[in-house]
Parts: structure tokens; C-alpha cells; sequence
């Protein structure tokens, strides 16, 4: 393999630079040439396609967003879109390709290979960490401490005037951010989407317990779920319930999470797994995700990353309850 | 005078506490005894007075909210709890009042001097800076760079996807953060309550001046006005009346602006207040709010705080506009 | 066991509050009584302990540095110091001990063991990431981070003056916070105390290196090693040997790196570590540290811990040279 | 005047970005030609000159150190060097110039009009602030917060371990970070260059009051004076002295203090400062700085700026002994 080309797809996450920095750098070690695709799937259909050095990535380790851009592409899901893709890539002697994305991004791959036998390997960037095959995806460490850090500040005012605060995180499947950063930010109660007990008379359950330990304000984390909104509709129900005098607020943190300059573990998450998806498409690896599984670098089939679930472990949900 | 009581109240804002701790320090300094009221004026009906020394105001210059906290208090706008709070007052041989808050403090504060006799002055503790008689208020320059803060990791994802993004900040009836957070974070566009146009067509007419120059990305700060929503009905306007196609999204950012660590300036600023205000009160000023003016220590009465408008200055809005 | 003690010891880090936090709750939950033990083995001395409740560490996950402050004990080196020390705990009923703390800490309580069998569970908590048994450290996560937004300020100004910066990080034996802040600060070199060859000629290959790909500045991380002022020294050797014209500074981050709100990753581990500890502790584990490998909590006696050295992965140090 | 250039010299500070997008925004406003020239004097006499468009300055605002990057030149101080300056900038039409740095600077551009006619208008950028002709200087805000931060890490571990800190910070001839990091950071003493005295005994002093109001622990804020390593000096007099038992620590925080994301208030002044330069070289001012004085913005000539001091406050200093 002589040339290849990277792109990031999907919504962004914080350390897709840093990914991307490795990428470009670990081709250019390994001698092997390397073109930037701009807007994911849209760019490789427009042709927006252009060779990146060391020089490219100087200094873009600790920007949040991608450099390369992303977008949703409508036509990579039609035939013609695809084949537009590979006319592009080929007349440009690409070999292969690194993806940096979640799902969607994986299962366009995998199409694309079937039909044109372009081998990929993808670098999983999401802030959701709901891929299989990692422990970790990039920009989730950076999500939850920017979560954390709203979290301080709202319980500031929680404090100030002994109120109980609905804050909803991302995750729309997975309960992940708001687990993690419910623990982090001594939250009373967690509701995650993986949960599918009704959630409001465990609430009520446990603002009551606080009322009587004379607690005097609490914060609530909810996961997004299927739609924005959960927070408030989850709220409004408890305010029609409850019978002692409590002062409610919601606040939905929205877009912040994706955005920010990437954390340590990110970065160092992106190196690994930039650098693993590189040295992986070279050594003939094709169509899988590569992880840190277990403190090691392992490569999952595509296949599997997008069928299978990751669990939400039963232990911090316990926790939650015991540390609140 | 030999002991005085020090409380907040109305909205939490960082800073308050710094206040606090220069208001205690400064009235031990000169040798006057100091007591805390628990969540302002209802506190004060309550009797939940305690005697503060050094060490209560130990360590907390640096922490959000406030350690006396904040409530409302309707009790207190009726003639009783007036009465109440003022017997409490007396059996103490509390003999004036700092208050830190905003508007309804000081007008509290006004009547009940009317009735009681008992000299209050003022710090103005309000994230918004929306009152007159100083240049800026404890806690408005710690919400500017959060919200900054915000923007910036908005605009990481807005430039990854080529979005327009509406923010709306606080800013009831001023907008003094959506001003200075939309030239810091190089915002296109800035919507303030004291605009009284329709902001929408002039919205349109910015984006698309943006989208000649090739602007891929832009930013909209609007201040929440009347009521929270106020980004979300903006933008629904222009989605429905702008003929390019553009993907916009709206975030609110709520209640995280009151808090977080104070920045230096209101740390210090909120010294200067405190001791401004426990040094004017026994130097025998009364019912006058304490501030900065033109780099000044000053006093002005409350009626003057409450009653005039303190306007933002043109060269701000003719600054996003060159700027942007 | 009904009663048992926590305390902290060695140099402080930041989440061991987080870790207070959840040996006291985790205590109670499991009705238990748990005592608070000021200063490590000097209070244990002294007899400063006193019993915890749940609303002792309310709000203080988020909190730097330890609220049962920390202490070097002469006197526990001593029989006497620990039959003083024995003796206290005695009066007061306490059977078993939560230590949070790193090598020395772990030692005292071995030694402590064998002469009263009083049995003591550990946690890791020290920001060098040195212990075995653990795959992170309480406090480590955190110093990386402000390690690194050391790095990226520092890189501001190197940009600016082209200029080469040797930064000082902490690191007696180990270089865990100079590698991986080095890798996600983008340096260029970085110096552990693992790497006993002397590092100042490959500093200056890298160097020139760089130079030919005219890149315009450059940052070398170094370990302190054993004492502080190994960047001074290497920076010194170096400016003496380059033949070209280079501007070189040197910085040391020092107490920085120790306090500060701890990130996610350390509330969450430390909160995971607390409850291991004190739940091994009332399962009749002894004379272990509890710590996560391979995201499983696991159990190493203190001997192993103390004795067994944690290498850091070639991996990282092939990362390093890969991507600068 | 149809054609200016702008850049940045002396040491690099936060905001100083904000101030050429300002610049460079306001002379396209005006429909003025706008170059860029690097490295400073050193670019100039170099020709390192290149037209800059708004897009140059995009994405800007919230970075760090100075895209036009800065440097020392010896060759500006000779006649001949500056006379192959003038030469390249009348080559490109040049006519009038916007400096942002400090002294040497101003007095730089103060001879070069003398001899050349070139007029300029400078931009106060030093996180010194000790320019006489504005409140505040660029870079100085985000300077004190960057203090401040460090401040409040290392008072967790003040706390946790009883121990005196003496922290160093940047300011050579001037105290103003020193002090207000000082009292936002509730320090118990400040040292500045401006105060004459041998501190040593009045620091003796101060700490002992602390050891007999039962402080356990204590920070000294040391403005690094003539040379660094002011901080150390001073706490190895005062070990030696002290007949107290007390563990003392010394910390410089160095050159992070020059970096960093700009605060909310450098980046408003800047934005305010750089359109002021350009519209008041554009209307005909020359060798005059621009600055903000209670709060309106005047022009002062280079001379003034240069020869006359900027005294810190009493106010301030007296803050610092009440409120420790």
C-alpha cells in the first residue's frame, strides 16, 4: 500500500485531530503517502480530496472539532453516490482508508468494500461510548468532564438556594455520559436510557430519602434518550407528584459536550488508536475498528461493532446508589 | 456601631462569597462584631442569625454560590415579617445590614429602613450587570467567560459541520453578556432586549452577508429576554424564511452561567465591594449601594440603583457588527 | 467489624476526597460506624479522629487536596509512636483501617499489622502512578491534565518566539505524567528516569531534526527524576553543544501538578477504589491495596505493591518518536 | 492613507490575536489595505510581509500567543537596519503602521518616525500591565487568572499539608499580578518590586499573627522583581530566621503565565484596542498608544507611555493586610 487516505464522519468529537495527527504521522513513518478527505463521505463524492503532510497536523492535538470536517451524506447511501466515491479514490491511486466515526460511519465501510473492495479501518470517534470493541471512544472522557464541570457549577446554585436540579447529558442510546458523570458529580439519581423501569417513582423515592437525611438540594442527571426533552417531561411529572414544596429547575447541556480541547486520556486514546489504524491498514487489516480493549490495542470486524451492544456495567449503577 | 449582620439574597452569583469573607474580615478589622443571615430576608424572619469570625470565611474566596445562601421571601413583603425580622434584629443588638443581591435586595431594603431604622448598604451581587451605580457587578465577568467558554466549544462543532448556531444567554432586560460573549467569542450576530427591532430579518441579512464571504460556520448570541425560548423562536423564523439551505441548531445555556469558580476580577472586585460596604456602613452611610465607577469606589442610593437604567454603550453592538 | 477508621497519608492528590467520600458512604451503608483520622499516623498518635456521618463529605467530591490532611510521622517509625497509636484506636473500638495513600503509607501499615493486627485495606492514592497492582492511581488522571494545560500554554509562546522549552514535570522514579503528557502535549522529546541512557544526545538529534523540517519550536518534557532540576541540568548541557542559534527556556511546573478539582476519570475511580476498600475491608480482605486492572477490582497485598515495579509500555516511548 | 501593516513584538500575550483580527477587520471595514508582517522590527527589515484578508483572522479570537508570531531585533537599533526596513515597506506602499507590544516597542516606532515619517499607533500587549496610558494592558486579565488558578492548586496542598507556599509570579518592574493574584487568591502576604522595604521581617510578622489566629497553613505571593528566583531568596532568609517549625515550599510558576486562552475581558479589550489603533491611525494620529482609561478609549503619545509610571494603588495593598 502506497497512498491512502483518512476522513472524519458522524457528529464530531474532541480528539478526532489528535487521531487524524496520527494518522498523517504514522503514514508519513511508515512512508506511505496520505490524502485528507474533507466532509466524510460528501467530500470523497465531491472529490475534495488533498494530500496532507506533518506540517498539516502541526499544532492541531489540542483543537476540539475535526480539521477535516463532517457532514451526513445522502448520496453515499445510493449507488451512484458510491461509485462516484471510487472513481475519486482510484483516479487518485488510493489503497485504503482510515475512518474516524461511529456507526454509521462503519456500516458505509462495509458496504463500500463489498462493492469495491476498498479496504478500511476505522478509529472509533463518539462521544456516546456506545461502540463495541473498546473500552473507550474518543472524546467521551473529554464529554463527561465537560458535563462534570456544568454539573459543579449548576450545584453552586442547587446549594445556594436548596433546589433540586434536572440536568440532561447526551446519549441516546447509551446511558454512558450520565452515568459517569452522575458519579462524578455526587448526582442523587441517574437516569439512563439501558434503564426500562419507569424512572419517576425511584426519584420521588429518592428526593423524599434526602428530604429526610435534611439534604437540602439535589441533582438529578438524565440521559437524553430517544429526543432532547427527557429532563423537563421527566421533571414536570415529579412536580405534579410530589407532595412536599420543592423548588425544580431543569437545565439541558446540550452541544457543549461535544465541543472543547480534548482531554489527556482523549488525546492519548486518539494517538493509540489513530496510529493502530494506520500501522493496521498497512499490515492488511480490513474492514474492522480498532479498540482499547483492556489496556491493549485489539481490531473488531465492523460486524460486530455495529450489531453488538455494550452493556452499561451493573456496578455503577450500585454505586450511584450507595454514594448519593 | 458595634455589630452588624451581612446576608445575600436574590439570584446566586460567584463572587458573593468573596464578598462575604471581605464584609466579615473587614468588620473584624475594625473591631465591630458580624453576624450571617441565612437565605437573606427569610433568615431574617426565621432568626437564622449566627456570629461569623475569620475562620467561617476561611477557604471560600474561590467557591460558586453563596455559604449564607439565597431564597426568596414573601413573607418579607408583608408588614408582619417585616416586624418579625426586625425583632429578631433587635433582640441581637444587630444595629445595620450589608446586603448583597440586586434590585428587589435593595428595595427590601429601602422600605424596611423606612420602618425600622436600620441602615443597610448595598454590594451588587448579580451576574447580569444591570444595575446603575457601578460599572460592573460581582459575578457578571465569571458569567461572560463561561458563556465565552461555552461559545468556544460550540463554534468547535458549528466550524466541523458548516452550522449556524443560535445561543441565547442570560439577560432578562439587559444584554451586557450576550454583548461582550458575542464580540469575545467573534460572534456574527448579537440579539439584546434593548433592541426593540424585529432582530430577524437583520439575523437573515448577516448570515447571508456571511455566506458571500464563505463563512462556513456562524454564531448567533441571543440574550433570553421576557422568558427563556427566545433563540429557539429567532431561529424557527429564519428556517422558515431563508432560502439558502443552512442546518441551524439552537442551544440555551441556562443555569451553568451562575456558577463555577469567580474569576480574578470578581474576586477582587467583590473584595473591594465588601469592604466598601462594611467601611461606608460604619463610617454611617445608609440605604446606598456600593460600586466602581471609572476605576472609583462609590456610593449611590438605593433609589437611584433601583430606578435608573444603565444602557449599553453603541460602540459595543457597532463592534460585532465591524468585527464579525 | 462495627467500627473502623479512614485516613490519607503521603502527598496529597487530587480525588482522595472523592475517596473519603466513598469510604464514609460506603461504611454506612453498610452500617457501619466510620471514624475520620486527621494527618495520617501522626493523628492516629495524637488521638485527632472523630466520628464521619454522611453530611461530612457532602460536596467535597470536586474538591482538590484532602480533608483529613496529610502528615509525615516521625513517631510511627517508632514501637512507641505505633503502640500510642494502637492504643488510640483501641479506646475508641476501632477494628480495621482504610488507608489512602501510596508506598510509604502502605509500609507503615504492614509493619503496623504485625505487631497489633489491626488489618488495614489501601487505596492508591498519589499522582505518580507508580504502585503496582493498579493500573491508575488516584490523583494521576488530574495531573496529566494540568501537566498538559501547562504544555499547550507554554506551546503559545513557543510558537510565538520560536523558541525550545524544556518543561519540568513531576516524577520521582517514574515517568507515567512525562510520557503521557508528553504524548498528548505533542513534544517533541521527553526524559524519564526509566530511560537510563543519558538523554542529551538524542535531545539534540531531535532537535536538529526538527530543524530540518523547519519546525519553528520545539518542547522536551523531562521527569524530574531524582531531584528537581533535571530540566535545568539537561537544558544547560545542551545549550553548551548545539552548534545552531536556538532560544532555549526552561520551566518547572512543580505544586501545581498535586492540586486542583480532580477530573472525571479520578471521581470516578477514586469513588470505585473507596467502596472497594472499605467492602474488602468488612469481607475480611487485610493487608491488600484495592485497585482496577484491566477495569476489573482487584486485590494486591501491600508487599507486592511496595515491592514490584509497574514499567512503562515501549509502546508509548515508539508512540513519542512516531508522532513528533 | 490607502495601505497599513500591523504586528507584534516584545513578549507574546493573550488577546494579542483578538487585536490583529480587530485591526485587520477594521481596516477592511474602512477599506484600507492591510499587511501582515512576522516576527516584528525582525520581519521587517527581513520583508516577511504578506497581504492579510478577514479570513486570515478567522478562528482567531480565542488562541493564545500571536499569529504574526514576535521576536527581538538587534539590527532595528542600527541606523542601516532601519533604513531596510523603510525600504520594504515603501516598496509595498506602506503608509502608516499598528504596533501591539510594549516600551521597547513604542520606542522603536518613536525613532523610526523621527527618521522615516511612517506613523504609527500602538496597542498596549504585555501581561505586565505597566504601561502608563491604560487601566489595563492585553494580556494582563488572563494572566492574573492563570495565577490565580495555580494559586488555588496549591493552597489544596497548603491545606492538606499545614505548609507556608511562596509562590513566584511574573512582573519585573511592576507588582500588579503580584497583587491582585494575591488578593484574588487570599493570600496572607504580597511581595512587590514597588514596595522598597526588606519584606523579610513584615512577612515574619505576618505569618506569626497566622500561627497565633490557629492558620494552618499559608500563601506568599512574590512578584520575581529583577531577576527570578526572588521567591526562593526570600523563603531561605526567612527559614533561617523563623523559630516556628513550619514547612515551606516555593513555587515559580513561570511561563504559562504568558499563555492560555484569553479571558472574556482581554479579548473585549483587545478587540476595543485594535480598532481603536486602526481608526486613529486612519484619522491621523501617529507615535501615540491607545488605551483605555475609566473605561473611555484616548490616545497617548509613545513619549508619555514610555517615560511615565503606572503606581499600584495603597487601596490595593491595604486590601491584602485586612482580608488575610
Amino acid at each position: 500500500m502506497k497512498r491512502i487516505a483518512v476522513f472524519t464522519s458522524g457528529g464530531d468529537a474532541p480528539g478526532m485531530n489528535a487521531c487524524i495527527r496520527a494518522v498523517v504521522r504514522g503514514a508519513m513513518y511508515h512512508k506511505v503517502e496520505v490524502f485528507g478527505i474533507r466532509r466524510g463521505y460528501s467530500g470523497m463524492i465531491e472529490g475534495d480530496i488533498y494530500p496532507m503532510t506533518s506540517r498539516d497536523v502541526s499544532n492541531i492535538i489540542q483543537r476540539g472539532g475535526t480539521i477535516l470536517k463532517s457532514a451526513r451524506s445522502r448520496r453515499f447511501t445510493t449507488a451512484e453516490g458510491r461509485q462516484q466515491a471510487y472513481d475519486n479514490l482510484k483516479a487518485l491511486g488510493i489503497e485504503g482508508l482510515v475512518a474516524i466515526g461511529g456507526n454509521g460511519t462503519f456500516t458505509g465501510a462495509e458496504i463500500f468494500f463489498n462493492e469495491f473492495k476498498i479496504p478500511t479501518v476505522g478509529a472509533p470517534g463518539t462521544i456516546d461510548n456506545d461502540l463495541y470493541g473498546t473500552d473507550y471512544t474518543i472524546g467521551y472522557d473529554t464529554a463527561v468532564n465537560t458535563s462534570l464541570d456544568a454539573i459543579d457549577k449548576i450545584r453552586d446554585t442547587a446549594d445556594s438556594h436548596d433546589r433540586v436540579f434536572f440536568i440532561e447529558v447526551m446519549g441516546r442510546d447509551s446511558g454512558y455520559i450520565a452515568i459517569q458523570s452522575g458519579i462524578g458529580g455526587g448526582a442523587e439519581f441517574v437516569v439512563v436510557p439501558e434503564d426500562l423501569s419507569e424512572p419517576v417513582s425511584s426519584v420521588i423515592k429518592t428526593l423524599k430519602q434526602g428530604f429526610v437525611k435534611k439534604k437540602s438540594s439535589s441533582i438529578v442527571v438524565v440521559a437524553e434518550g430517544e429526543k432532547e426533552g427527557r429532563a423537563t417531561e421527566i421533571a414536570e411529572k415529579i412536580k405534579k407528584s410530589i407532595d412536599v414544596e420543592v423548588d425544580i429547575r431543569v437545565t439541558t447541556l446540550g452541544h457543549i459536550q461535544r465541543g472543547g480541547v480534548p482531554s489527556a486520556y482523549d488525546r492519548i486514546l486518539a494517538s493509540r488508536l489513530g496510529l493502530g489504524a494506520i500501522e493496521g491498514l498497512l499490515r492488511g487489516q480490513k474492514n474492522v475498528m480498532t479498540g482499547i480493549v483492556n489496556n491493549r490495542l485489539v481490531y473488531t470486524p465492523f460486524i460486530e461493532c455495529i450489531t453488538k451492544d455494550k452493556p452499561i456495567s451493573d456496578d455503577l449503577l450500585r454505586m450511584v446508589h450507595i454514594l448519593s
